[in-house]
């Protein structure tokens, strides 16, 4: 791609492509909060060497969700090392969906990955602190340095998680009984509950996307995470960022991703860009309709795919 | 068996030669308190139109465990009608263990009986009343009817599973995602962890054994239980009543029975006995060795068997 | 029941009030030759001290399918002795499907019971004798020591079962696997499809029924099976004799009972009746729709529950 | 890396380091031929822009094993399309083992992708022809091409397989069942046992991955396979390639890989290298252990990794 490439345009008319596809799918209704969204909104970023493009809602808030597992896999692997992190998850991907109980019962008895619920929630009892809040900190303070400005939680969204998260809650308490989660349960649930409702946009996932695909050096060109965290979250996010639908999106599109229930999809093409896409209508295995839609038609264009 | 039969010394008998195989089982360790029992005690009782019989440990007090769950169950059953119990909890056995969770997610979505933690949790929380201690009332308030005196919890033990029953909380919180369990969790599992932590012996037990055999009638003739709900009970603890060694105890004994994890069994012979045994060491499925091998020696002596 | 009840016109009674419920069921499909049945058949036999009693298509004839597995587990037992049939095959009922082949895979290796598929192919396979005939010939030989006439085999559901039984062929390979089959597969499957396809009737069930009623005696007073094989097979269709029904069975009709997909159900009342039914259309879980019904009624006016 | 690096002698220092690392692994016993390899061989291949280098036993010879689901899936979906193999077989990975059968009955009803047994099997069924020699002739065909000379199957590792292969029966025969397989169930085991038989060494597997990493290229130039076959099989190399220890291996060497448990491994660097490397010692999953070190250090000395 040469720079006069003009990305505006070709984000703009991908971006109306897609948005077409958003009556295929369903608004995620199992947290109440996130019921009220518009299915209809749409929105993707590339940030390229030469600067961020944009195109639609790419600027409309919505929550982190699962796309928060990036972030505290990140920092539980800085603050505790690799082996202290995999000896309470798996790296395996897993046939069966992100909030499944029954492996935990009949297979290694440690989530299999850290990108289905069991596992994250096991990382975030990794994660150090006196207190939540300082626990979370550690969370929020990563990604003030990769965007730059101060991160603020939902705190309806927060709520609602916390009051209604039950299946959430049985993976905690299944993990405690198995010896999977260090400390508190409740503590670490409410670690969990807020990085999922911390606030983003499009402009800034593709800052992120563009933070992992430079192996973890920040705008200014510091380092900020290891290059071996980076390459290990880059892994996952292939073999198991989007859910049980990781397979088929990696035919498809080919990138490290993971999506989040409230819509957003977080990619990087590894020494290239970083991309984001938002829409809040999900396909059946939670991964929005639209931005995986935008997600095969970018990658077309811009030879995304790794394989 | 006439009635000069020699009820005692055939207890005492067998439970000499029965005791020995203490060695091959183990105390319950899952819950710290029970830890604490002496693995070599060894009790039985056997309720007769003659009167109450036993030998050894039959005057030590053990919590019930499982084997409150029939006692809830016919608590649920009479308050609340078949039908809404059936509506929360299935009526199949299983071959999974007392306190699996994957059937919760790949089958009917419903604990598969009442005899299994899930089930029991379910059925608790079907008990009416305006607090846990309200709730509380109508199942201790059975039991006071059936033995006659007042019932007691054992606090510590009460206190140690609230505090580690870490899996009970995860099935718990599964059962409400998937709306199987009416009102708040933690008062539900408060309940729960109560009726668990009451205190009985095995001449208590064999009396509740006697009550079941007369389906339903109390010490002084006045009916206590609907015959339908005992029928229904008794039904149950033959299909799942010994956890997943049900089967080889229907086919090894033969009656409708409920062991519970700090060592008791309590014993149906339809129209005929109450019987009950002790013995805190378990075998690997949960049920006390020494209980089980007396079962069997009393089964072909007094012809137990219903089949 | 004295003597002068009217047994006909109880049944025959009992039979018009129940067949309109066939609507509520369908004709097996699994195997072709089954799906030719018609819906709307019904039958009845009662078996007592005073001699059979039927109504409605006790004389229309049906292939055992897994009624045949209480025939093959007693020659087993007979011919091989408990021990060795408990090598291959546990005695826990299962809350999985009859052909479900998950638990082989991650429990106990061990067919969970004889009762269901994979069990009844195991414990065929320990069926002796030099060849299929050879060994078919036991089971044939009790039968007609039950019936006092010779048994056929139906040979085109016999050969629809051969030419169609993927499911159990794979079960057979996968046991093969696992060494829980003696012998070589493709023979131990034929055996299997053959004794599926005994030709019986109503009458001839209740017959087989009160043989075990009276712990194997035969209709002339001489034992034909040691009475504790009998006590091994009611207690096996108590707990699961009627597919995953069986619990549900036990609570509404209480007596050890096997019910097969070409709509038949055998029926056992210790010490006093034999009793079986027929109609094709079957429940989700294959029993007989019109089948329980029927038994439902007989067993709350004669007072057939062993609970 | 610039052309004056010196290949052999690295490859012949990896070797020498990894080798010992034998004894931490077991020769595969499933197939009663493959119990006959000598754990201690250890061989390694690289297929450069600058040619081919090799070091240890990589002119031995060995089955391509599971390597063989590669080379099947690309003729499937060269011959009969991607959507008619997506009919077939899903396209996500499993935390469940190669062999598994469980998901066939739990989930999806479809093997979950085509590198595990079932859903490779499922492929085989796919590939067309009007005989077992007709279609295997396909898929020698590609391998002919590739390798540019003709291909042989061990013929006593094939009858092996046929004879012992009862889990591979089931798999297949419970297909057929829920109608997963095409055609004749023994004849296409029969192709699947042939591909598994095929003989190859390091030199051709490395040559094979070459052919991968060009997107399709012969030797020659010329393309042999569409580069969205091979770009499809290389995205299901890297998430089930390395059967449940692909995670992992993502993490640790990050390149489109297959294993077989005759010991070898074919490997691609996308655009840049073929890799291949042998030793019969397995880790519990499956995987070289020997050939999992030595790729291990290729990946950190050349750079291997797409993440």
């Amino acid at each position: 791609m040469n720079s006069v490439f003009d990305y505006s345009g070709f984000l703009e008319e991908t971006l109306q492509e897609s948005r077409k596809h958003a009556e295929r799918g369903q608004v995620a209704s199992y947290i109440p909060e996130l019921k009220k969204a518009d299915p209809r909104m749409a929105g993707v970023a590339l940030m390229t060497p030469q600067g961020l493009f944009e195109a639609g809602d790419s600027r409309v808030d919505f929550t982190l969700q699962s796309i928060s597992k990036v972030i505290s896999l990140l920092v539980a692997l800085e603050q505790r090392g690799v082996e202290a992190v995999f000896s309470k998850v798996g790296s395996e991907p897993t046939g069966d969906s992100f909030n499944s109980i029954v492996k935990l019962e009949t297979s290694e008895q440690k989530p299999l990955n850290p990108m289905i619920n069991a596992g994250a929630i096991a990382v975030c009892s990794l994660i150090p602190g006196s207190s939540v809040e300082d626990r979370f900190a550690r969370i929020a303070d990563l990604l003030e340095k990769i965007l730059g400005r101060p991160v603020e939680v939902d705190e309806s969204v927060y709520k609602s998680e916390k009051e209604t998260g039950h299946r959430n809650r049985a993976l905690a308490y299944f993990l405690k009984d198995i010896n999977g989660l260090e400390g508190d349960v409740e503590e670490v649930l409410d670690l969990y509950f807020r990085q999922c409702s911390i606030l983003v946009n499009c402009a800034d996932l593709a800052r992120i996307g563009m933070f992992l695909a430079t192996k973890g050096i920040g705008d200014d060109g510091t380092p900020i995470v290891s290059a071996k965290a980076v390459r290990l979250a880059s892994a996952f996010m292939v073999t198991c960022g989007m859910y049980n639908g990781s397979g088929e999106f990696a035919i498809q599109v080919g990138i490290p991703a993971k999506s989040g229930v409230s819509g957003g999809i977080l990619g990087v093409v590894p020494g290239q860009y970083g991309v984001a896409t938002f829409g809040p209508a999900l396909d059946r295995k939670g991964n929005s309709v639209v931005g995986i839609s935008m997600l095969r038609r970018l990658s077309e264009v811009l030879d995304f795919s790794i394989f």
